[in-house]
Formats: structure tokens, sequence, C-alpha cells
């Protein structure tokens, strides 16, 4: 662990800076971000400064030196010695989103190594944990060598981020969440960011969904924070590759835990909806060209198999059964059309808010989820239906809330309409490094 | 105590209303201050709503809200049976402004009843009641029936504000202090005009100091400050009027605790220097056109000495001894002019500075101050000098503090010009009510 050189400023000094829009320096940030670790500043003292940085913001410059601050609160992980090269990705949250599952066995089938380190769920976007431990037996928590050993005998792991890593993103998050002060781009990249340049990886493909069910509605808002995060990947020497992917619309026809893993282990026995199927291989290719890997191609990977053997050693060597039927909800009820006419897709952030409200997710993160609660699409966008045709599933072990999601789900969540939807571009937009 | 309509929200959104630059609603404020008062919301919400508020403003009817709301987190004094007009007056604090001293028995002695609330100093402002305990015997606590007993019997109190009177303002001053939110014109407003409103006076008139050794730098500032005061007022029905007045050097040759309570007692027997006549009249003047006391000249009030009578009976009721000697500090040291000249003044944030150096402020509110300390100044502007001429005296009862007292007033703090200065214009400008 590294800190600051030694320069001690007070609380108040670096709060008026940059209330007062001026740029914070070097020193200011380490010694800000190293004593609010070590609880010398206090939580109101960094609430203050965060809302000034949410609405001054801060500049390429101190948002890789504030990302080089939360890594240098902790450890740094180093897997250089695995044998393959290392290449992540990363989803900045969505409905349905459950690409990850599919992807890092596939990546690491094709010869790379995936060390994900990841999160939980809040709200209405499910957390790629959450959706592993519906399979029996797997677990989250492995230590620094587990993660080693996993990435030399089966190329992927993913598991959750050790306490360790980025303490100081940990606590300002938490922060964050109660103060009004999530949704400033400098802050949400360089927590990001610090998180997986502290995890060791040696290349990153970074997913930022964009529309209704994605924090960043608007292409221009997902811009800039893709903009952002590339700009510290390049500080901090880590190349690093953001896709602008759509999230107006549900990916795949699963969105809840135990159902997103079924829809995944289609996927990855070569069948599942042509959506994920299509943004799984985009970012394996793009994982890949990070990796130095030109030999192979991810959609005859897939094809042939080789990717579900992986998440099969992938599953098993973090105590899971592969083979364990995934668990069912008690409840489970339909919504049909209420006329004739063409389904044009279902919006992601109602889909997402109902899924949660039946036991998907979360409201607080202590909260449990419902491992087999969620929503299931029944038919694609462009079937003609009539009416009493059926369009969703709701599972739940709690049927009480399912008048709950069928109001999320009522006016204009499924859309009905007289001519088919144009079709649906999946990837928006592509930065690459230089 | 009156509390808001019951209406609930949520601390995060109030903060991001205000972070999003919307109106913050009454039910809003009243909720927030309320439950910031009851513990319900936590200092990490308040300090990032203070920065909110701080760069995106709050209007006048927002700043009325939040003025009542911190009102309404307390008592409401009311002292309407004393058989007199209740008036008083607040300074936003300068250099030697010991005006009040002066001035409430002065009023009093017209024929209206001041009953000021005060407070101590911080930083290079001195404060009311420092000034006053250096009085033998003399207290700043009274309760609530001997601050009434004594506007009925001599007119006149000046004592420490209870800790019932809008227990939101002191809370929330003290984590502002930490934050770096102090300096937000409708915050600072809201909170000189919430303990005003609370004290139960009838009409207030604003002594609004501008220039290096007041809070507000420019006329600008002030005035921006004035008016959100004076608005305030108007909104809650008290009579308020404001003056914008010089402090780019300090008022009165006289700047510390013991020496600005004999420089008042002079000015009480019918001398002292005239700036410090010349305002206590003036501030005089306005607030017995409030109080509608017509028939009274306080500049002959204060000549005839019936105003140092009441300022007699008026520190004799708080236990002290108006006739006892002041203290006087153990050493004295000067400061000589370096060259032939006139004088033009001594800057007055670099003599406030220099008498809290040499013991007669504090750096954080739990210091003590001694009483003897401070400075003096020997000499007019206009005054001719020489070499060896002395300028200023400093008063301390810990000599080592003398270099740095002498440091702060090097170089252009004490002004020798070839020409004499211009005239000072004391009093900038008066917004009175409508």
């Amino acid at each position: 662990m590294t800190r600051g050189g030694g320069r001690s400023f007070g609380a108040v000094e670096v709060i008026a800076a940059k209330r007062d829009c001026h740029e914070l320096t070097r020193a200011q940030i380490e010694w800000v971000v190293g004593a609010y670790t070590r609880g010398e500043v206090a939580d109101e003292q960094m609430s203050a400064l965060a809302m000034a940085i949410l609405l001054n913001g801060m500049d390429a410059a101190e948002t890789a030196h504030w990302t080089q601050a939360m890594i240098d609160s902790g450890e740094v992980l180093d897997f250089g010695d695995v044998g393959r090269p290392l290449v992540d990705k990363h989803s900045t949250g969505g409905v349905g989103d459950k690409i990850t599952l599919p992807l890092a066995p596939l990546v690491a089938a094709c010869g790379a190594a995936v060390p994900q380190l990841s999160g939980r769920g809040l709200g209405h976007t499910g957390g790629t944990l959450d959706k592993l431990e519906s399979i029996p037996g797997w677990r989250a928590s492995l230590s620094t060598a587990e993660i080693r050993d996993q990435l030399v005998e089966v190329g992927a792991v993913v598991c959750a981020t050790t306490p360790t890593l980025a303490p100081a993103d940990r606590r300002l998050y938490a922060l964050r969440d109660v103060t009004g002060t999530v949704e400033s781009i400098p802050l949400i990249a360089s927590s990001i960011m610090s998180k997986k340049l502290a995890e060791g990886t040696g290349g990153l493909v970074l997913d930022v969904k964009v529309g209704s069910g994605a924090f960043m509605k608007t292409l221009g808002r997902a811009g800039e924070l893709a903009d952002a995060m590339t700009a510290i990947g390049a500080a901090h020497g880590l190349p690093t590759t953001a896709l602008l992917t759509d999230m107006s619309r549900p990916l795949g026809r699963c969105v809840g835990n135990a159902l997103e893993v079924a829809e995944s282990v289609e996927v990855l026995r070569g069948g599942g909806p042509a959506d994920v199927v299509a943004l799984t291989v985009a970012l394996a290719r793009e994982m890949l060209v990070l990796a130095g890997i030109t030999d192979a191609d991810p959609a005859a990977v897939l094809a042939s198999g080789a990717a579900h053997d992986v998440w099969e050693r992938m599953i098993a060597a973090q105590g899971g059964d592969p083979s364990a039927p995934l668990p069912v909800a008690r409840h489970v009820d339909e919504i049909t059309a209420d006329r004739t006419g063409v389904f044009s897709g279902a919006d992601a952030l109602a889909v997402g808010t109902a899924a949660w409200r039946l036991g998907a997710g979360r409201a607080r993160k202590e909260d449990p989820v419902q491992p087999a609660a969620g929503v299931r699409l029944l038919v694609e966008p462009g079937e003609e239906v009539r009416p009493g045709t059926p369009l969703l599933e709701l599972h739940t072990d709690t049927p009480e809330r399912i008048p709950d999601a069928r109001q999320i789900l009522g006016g204009a969540a499924l859309l009905v309409t007289a001519d088919p939807p144009p079709d649906r571009k999946l990837v928006l937009d592509i930065r690459r490094p230089d």
C-alpha cells in the first residue's frame, strides 16, 4: 500500500478548492482519499466534497489521480504468473444482462484467463453473484490463492471482490449511495476502474449500457462515462475498450437469477436468444483482441461446446453442481395480450423493476433475493399476437407481489402495435484504445 | 414547537432535488431540517445538501422556509409584555466592532428595550460576550425570566443565546464549519435571522460589514447578504433595516476584549473615537425608527450621560462591577513608524489577526481568550509621523506571540504615505423596509 507524499491538508481546504472550481492537485487527492480511508476525514466532509465534485466536475488528470488513490487504499492483485493473457469485462448493469456467465468461459476456452471480481445487484439490475448463487453449492468467496489456482486450471473465475481491494471505494460508494452523490461521471468511472485495476487484469472491455433499463439513459451520458473510463485505463496503462450497447429492452428472454443461469447454459450449448449470443460473441472478440489472441473464433468455440466444458469446470471449482436442477418458483402467472397486433418489445426498466418486485432483486444491500423469481418473455419482438396470447410469465415464491408486478408491466411497458418494430441495434458504438 | 405537515421524504430525494437545481418545497424543507434536528437525517446527508445549496442557491421563498424550519426546531421567546418596544441589532462581525456595548444602553436610554442574544468570537473577529466577560463578575448566561426582568427594569440585555433557541442552526453551523459550506448567502442569512426571529425582537437593524476585516470582502457580496436577510425579515413580518458599513479599517482605536470595553465606556461618557460614536448614533437612529420612537435624539442622550447610567445598571444586573478596574496585559510592546509621512490607517484583517494571535481571539470554539490581550492604535489616520513615532501597542500575557503579531502587522498593514488618506465613508449603503 502506498500513500501520498506526506503533505497533509485540511479537509476544508480540499473541499473549498473543489467548491470554488479549482483543479485538485495530485497531492490533495492522495491525501483526502487516504485520510478518508484512515478515518481522519469524516463522512460529512467526504460527502460535501463528493457533492462539489458532482456539481463542479473533475478533469481527466484529477479522475486518474482519484482512481490511483483508491487503488492505493488497498491491495493490488497480480496474476501475471498464470501462464495466459489476462482480460476482463465489466458491464455498467442492465436488465437480463447475464453476459458474464457465457462470456467468461468462452474467452477462457479461447485461451485467455478471465479474473472477474464481481458484485451483487441492487434495485432493478441483477448481480452476477446473485445469479450464480442460484446454482446449488456454488460459493462466491474465494481466497487470492484459490483465484490464482482456478485461473491456471480453468482459465475463468467469477467471484466476489475481496474486501482488501480498493477499500476506499467501498466506503465511498456506501456514502454516495445515501447522500445523493452517485450520479457523478468521474466518481462512477473511478469507482469501476479502481476495482478493475486492483484486480490485476491485463486488458478490459467495458459494456456501457444505454437506455431505460440502464443507469445511463442517453447515448450522450453513456459516451461521457465510456470516455472517462477509457481515459483512466489509458492513464494507468490498461488497454481498455468500451462498447455502448442497447438497454432499452431486456437482454434475452429471461430476467431473474436461476432463469438467467438456465438461459446462459442454453447459449453455452449453442442455442439461446440471438441477442445474448451476439453480444457475448462481440464482447469476446474485443477481449481476445486485447489479450493478443488472434487465432480463435469465439462464435465457433461457442458452437463447439468447448465453452460449456469450461463453464462446468468453473462452476464445479467453486463448489457448484452444474448438472443439479435449478430452483423453480412456487408460483408462475402469465400476462397475455389484450389486442391483435405485433409484439414490439418490453421496456427494460419495467421488466427489471417487475422482476425485482417479484423477489429477484433487493432494495437494500442486506436484503435476500429469491433465486427462482423473475420474468420470462414468451414472444419475440416482431411476432404476431392476438387477445389471449401469452406475452410473459411472472415467477415468484411470494404471489402477493404479483399484482404489483402486473401493474408495473401495464400501460406502455409491453407494446403491441400495428406495425413490426424497427430492427434493434445492439452495439451502438465502440471506443477502442488508440 | 411546530413541525412539518407529516409528509415524510427520503433525505436522498431532497438532496437530489437541490443537486438537480430544483426549488425545494416548503414541505421538503420543513421535513429535512426537522429530521436533521431529530437525528433522522445524518450529518453526511446534511453536508451534501448544504454543498448543493451553496453551489445551486436557494431563492427567497426557500430561504424564508428554511429560516422558519430552524425557528420551529426550538423555542420562540416572547417579550411582548415588557412595556417597551423591542428592537435589536446584529453585526456580521468586524475588527474592533464593540458597537453593541454603547448601543444597547443608548437605545434603552431612549425608551426601547434591546434583547440582544449574542455569541462568542472565532478567528480574527471578536465576540461581544468575550468582551463583556473581561468585566469582573459579569455573567453571560441568563434564564428567560431573568432576561424579561432585566428588559423591564433596565431596558437592555446582552447575554448568551439559550440552547433552546433554533437548535437546528447550532447543529448546522457546526457542520458547515467543518465541511466548507459556510460561504452560502442563503445559509448565512437564515442562520442569523432564525436566531433573531426566535429571540422575539420587534425590529432589527443589521450592520453588514464590508472589507478586509469582514466576512464579506466586497460591497456586492455584502449587498446580497443584506438583501437576503431583509427579505427574510419581510417574509416573517419583522421590520428589518440593513446598513452596509466599512470594515477595511478597525472600528475605533482598540481591538481586544478589555481594551474595547474601556473604549466603549469612553464613548458612553461622551468621548471616544469619532467613528465609534458616529456608527453607534447611526445605528441607534435606525433602531429608534423601527421602535416607533421619534422624540429621542440619540446623540444628545449619549452626551447627557443617560446611556452610561443604563450601561452601569445593565452590567450590574448581570453580576458585573462597572467600576472595577479592567484586566491589564502583563506585556505591552510598541510598533513605531520607520519613515516620515502621513499615517493612512491600519488594515482591519491584519489588526484583527494580530489581536487574535496575541490572545484576544480563539482558533477553536473551546479555546480560552485572554481578557487583556489586543492591539491599541496610537495615531489617527491623517496624523504626521516620523521614524520612531509609536503607531500602535501590542498587549498580551504571552509575549512569545509578539513576533508573530509584529510580522502580521509588517508590510502594507500599517500604511505611512506621502499624501493624507481620503476621508473614510463609514456607512456605505442603507436598505430600509418598504
